[in-house]
């Protein structure tokens, strides 16, 4: 329930798109507000340069730079900050409530001067559930903009890679390192996947040797998280193939057959989610018979001791009357053959229930 | 089952669609019939009027108005009234049947001089249950018309944002005052689904701490509204896609933007209540297991308390048999000896039920 | 599986559709051969004469009279008379052979010249079963044909409103009528939904008292209803929707947006259909679930009376013996002190069961 | 599972197409090797003949007759027979291999020249089962050929109305022939279904009488059984309509209506099947609930048995102690109101359990 | 579990498509590096050779020899050579790593120049468990490269008939070998059904015998295999088609037949797949009804036990009371008629279980 609790927080926020800046604030109380981190990355081919900037510099330069511009907001808070950056780079103020709202859902939007695509990013906190945080990336014609909700580090690997100059990175356009950033997201869910598939083993396991209803939760939780993850991923498939398919040249046709590679990796993505999705429905089903089945075997015992016991219980019972005429009573062999009869009794019970296979 | 009553019922207003009148009367006997109240607002980016008008207005006058006229009728009881205005702003007869009669599937009917939309408002009755009320929409070149079943406050943010000259509202057309009305529609769903999400933590919680049959039919209750929300929602994706593709110009390019905006919300929703629907079925799932598990508890109970006392009141019962020669009674130590016998045999069970984890 | 029986029973009908003269003899064994009565109606905006028809009458005329023609045929086994009109108003006898057949699914077929569609009407038959029963209609330029298996009633609002001249029936054309016919047929599928959402009704308040067995199957033989019910409206979107798109203008454009209309009402009938069916499904759960929980309860009552009075007869039986030195039996407070002892016993467990909320 | 073998199995002769004659060799040790019977009807309005062939004859004149030839091969093991049929008729020699391999899913190639469709014929083997044989049908300017992997009498009332003249067969071309075959296959289904249903009512009286395990075992062959009926219909629904939209005037615009009918009857077929396994489904869920039901009822009356006598037991034991000190036990009255309290404490339950609504 | 970390595993090679070697170099630690094993076949309609290749040969010549060149790699262990063949014959980096790394799904890609495959071929391991190979496939105007991941066998007939001279292979162009080798791996499919098919009958054998939650294992071990054969022939439809309709001319129209037929086999596979699957749930069905089955049996068991022995217990009891005037004690046939009326209980509750059909 919490995930779904989030999905609907985060909406909270986005309810009046007009009026985010107020709702925003009121989280402010809740969080401390941290201050919006702007990294830029430039370069070509030959040039590098790598500069922390402040929200009162002047993002109307980069627009046009000749050179690859990459910016890297990390933190939304500061409303005013990503506002700023959006209308120097001419973006349209609902993509700027978009970006400062993370309840979205993943979608793309193509303006032609410059594609818009809003994405989640998996992890898993502290007490091992998922959350999820929003990432928004614009791509212009020699720029690409990022936005993170906090500081994360997910971006590295391809930072590392433009700082050293290794791969195609420098050689190549905004939309190859607007390719590498999604390709580092969607990787990402393979991380995330990895996690969940350890913990269906564990829980195999534990179906196998103990099940108990804590375990039942636990299976309900997994549905649960891979339901939030199937969610996540789905509509990557039509973003990619929107990027395909976009008819204003953003993405040039040498970086198709990459983008390609993403959908092929986001297609995998969903599938072994769904093949989870069934693997988890199977355990239900195992942990359904599997109480069956305890209630099964206790009853076997049960029955055994009641099916030997109570008609020997009778027995005893019957020369436990107190008629004056019973003879067996006289009997000086009464006593050692009624132990022989429920002797015998007890064995022959013993045989129907290896024949009933209960033993 | 109310819910759906609720639906034949509408339906029946909507059985005969060409003497609706009569069928009202009828019902007038029922519900004390209410006076619509019918509100003018006329904005252009300068001017801006507001006042009530009576049924007897001539409105004619302001289908050409060079403002933006919008006109909020509450209250659908008097039909003449409704009858009125619609024939002075050309609708088609039908769309006039459709608005009268609130039994409808939310559709859109584009009739290129104007494009008539009608959904559902949903909320909760005193008695927590989901009503759902319907709004008819019609957006024409320069002028909006709005019915509502009753009174209601759902659209006082766009009347207050108009009033204070607030956004972007005096300054754009007909096409973006429609826009405005959609959005707020939309976000009524959120609020009910903020609520739903409530009672299904409230539920989660009575599943973990004492799962009773009400707790099922508290679950079967929310399956079914949630199933009433997704046929409410469903049908708005089409809806508001067909309005981001009608040809007649009437939504200007500039507001398909927040078009979008609102389809993407839509889809949220629909993902949303998507995702309870699965919460929900899992829900199922635990309370079914969970009433297997008590019965697997008393079971084990039972069982033990069996397995126990069972044999030893077979050995007392031995003892008990009135037999001349029973040596073992003539014993000094017979007595005590047998209170070991049993003593051991209990605490055998006791630590075979530990073996099997019945403790 | 009535229902089905007579799905396969009016196939057999079908079978061989070249000689089902030879089979419909066959059956007026079965059925008395009933006459078919034939009723003309034909009418223009100022004239409108009515009269019955015999089978020798001459219907060449009627196909190209210059007002509204309307032939409607209650009763089909005189299978000589409907070729006769058949093949008069040029109909292809493949077409006559289906409007003789009862057993066919819903369908729509465009010979330009003249529209065929066949459709299910339902009602209830004297124990309560859905029954259906079949109507063909065909649509000329200027006349309809109608042709059902028995004498009913369900078109008489229509007749009515051409005599009286009520309505925009007598200033349109053909097609006009035609749409009357299909909405009567569509509305006709609301009150039968309106007495299965009674049944319903009337099902759940028996699953809360007291399911039975027979409880169950009510909800099977329901459940059974609908999927009938499902079966027959669900070709009629197509059906409609293939109405509104001939190319042949059969339908005149003005006509086409009460053919929405219709479409609109055999949508709502489909989603109710569907909404009907998961309410039937959460039925089920429900009376599974309250099996268990009898179960449940039956077990708490056995486990109760157990755990109580096993262990005490236990104690009453280790004092039953007959042991020589036993010597509690020889004191004075023996006897009461078992009795507190076991009066403590029984309290105990009474704690521990509403500890245990089984009380 | 038998079904699924015969899958299987038919496919094992598919699994290399290049070798079929070595694998057709090697299974006719297992079946005696039938002769293939080859059948001529040449027919034209006015003439007709029919004689049957031998392996050796000239079957190239046949291929430009300028009447109609239908070529009926019974019999599908003599593959050299075949093969020079099928060269003889321009047939590729993988249709050669199609026609030879039974294990095929129903399917239609358009080769312009000629059609070729492989269809099921369904039967009912000795031991209740359904056995499937495939027939391929091909159909060209003038001639249609037919292979049956069976001598089977499925065709004979086609050959008996050619034969006689009856109906339009002998003044059509070889398409309507051809439709005449596919309409005898798709009734065969339709016999099928009838008998499918009357198992469906035998099972469902069973249900209600007596369920047993076998009842269950026969409700999942009935559920295989009509997987394997869907699976051989389903493709037709593509077939026909493909042979409806063939652009190589094969089928002639006259015959297109007739084929609409027979896509029509397999719609109904498919819509049949469907509703039946909805059907198989609920009985599946009534035989669940009945064994839970059984075991409800067990229960009832062991608690019944327990609750009535454990206590009444448990008093009797009381005084069977044998304390010194029992004033009761010296009463003259003790032994009589012991009897009233027993009978007393029996005639409560009894309530109580009427109460309960167990008995 | 183990067929999903496999997956896991697979892709965990995949994550950063630019390192691939650094993985591959770690991995060397655990599997010893195999030296691919190059194999040449190049053949004409006259000529033939066939020579082992190393991995230092000169490739380009191959690229444009008139004959047709099939290069077989088995082993891609050694990524140099694989990187030096790709970039002999132009192949795109992102391809070179696709064959490098086995966690793909199948996969198509139409670079028009060459048309590149990637599949799986199933098997099952010295454990019974179903194990994925990769092979990739590169179609180009004169060569077929073939990337096998082990060494195996299964295109051995091609080669087989490559070298006699059978077939139309030698005959025919790449496009024709390419074929071949993709009928040999979706035959494959069909072997490993048959082994599955196998384990479902022995499943189905134990489950009327003896179902053991071991079953219940296997159950869902086959359901979990199933779903993985699913997702590996499942992408076969659409690369199948795919290659038909690929616009470069690679494919001839002679050899379209062939894929057809190739398709034909796929969709057949697929059908099979899910008979399977709709089995396997019905087993699934069966044996959740068998547990509860035999929790039935042994409630009767117990219930007539204890039906039968209760009430005669409190019998026994009622005369092992010490009340001083109990008269019938005293009574000579006190003993004897308290045994005829215990027996006649007894009877009676036998007739009574008879009737119950509990015997």
């Amino acid at each position: 329930m919490k995930l779904l609790c989030n999905t609907l927080h985060y909406r909270s926020e986005v309810i009046r798109l007009n009026n985010y800046t107020l709702r925003n604030t009121k989280k402010t109380g809740e969080k401390k507000k941290e201050k919006s981190k702007i990294t830029l990355l430039e370069y070509s081919e030959k040039d590098f340069q790598e500069k922390k900037l402040q929200a009162g510099d002047d993002y109307l330069a980069f627009k046009d730079s000749p050179n690859v511009v990459w910016i890297n907001i990390d933190g939304i808070q500061q409303a005013e900050v990503i506002e700023k950056i959006g209308s120097s780079f001419g973006l349209h103020h609902l993509i700027i409530e978009d970006i400062l709202n993370t309840g979205h859902r993943p979608k793309m939007e193509d303006f032609c001067e410059f594609v818009y695509v809003t994405l989640k990013v998996l992890s898993f906190d502290s007490s091992n559930r998922i959350v999820s945080e929003q990432i928004s990336l614009v791509l212009g014609q020699h720029y690409v903009l990022s936005f993170q909700e906090r500081e994360a580090e997910i971006f590295n690997p391809v930072k590392d890679r433009i700082r050293n100059g290794l791969g195609r990175l420098r050689s190549t356009g905004a939309d190859y390192l607007f390719y590498a950033l999604l390709d580092l997201i969607v990787d990402n869910y393979f991380t995330v996947l990895e996690k969940l598939g350890e913990k269906i083993e564990i829980l195999e396991e534990k179906l196998v040797t103990n099940p108990t209803p804590a375990t039942l939760k636990s299976i309900q939780e997994l549905r649960t998280g891979m339901l939030f993850l199937f969610k996540s991923v789905w509509p990557l498939r039509e973003i990619i193939n929107g990027l395909g398919r976009g008819n204003c040249a953003l993405i040039k046709e040498s970086t198709g057959i990459y983008l390609r590679d993403v959908y092929d990796h986001t297609i995998q993505v969903i599938d072994t989610v769904e093949t989870y999705r069934e693997v988890i429905t199977g355990m239900l089903d195992i942990y359904l018979s599997s109480i069956n089945n305890r209630i099964s075997e206790v009853m076997k015992v049960l029955t055994m001791i009641a099916t030997i016991f109570i008609p020997l219980t009778f027995i005893v019972g019957v020369y436990g009357m107190n008629f004056k005429y019973m003879p067996e009573l006289e009997s000086r062999w009464g006593y050692p053959v009624i132990w022989l009869i429920m002797i015998a009794i007890g064995v022959l019970m013993g045989f129907y229930f290896k024949k009933k296979k209960w033993l």
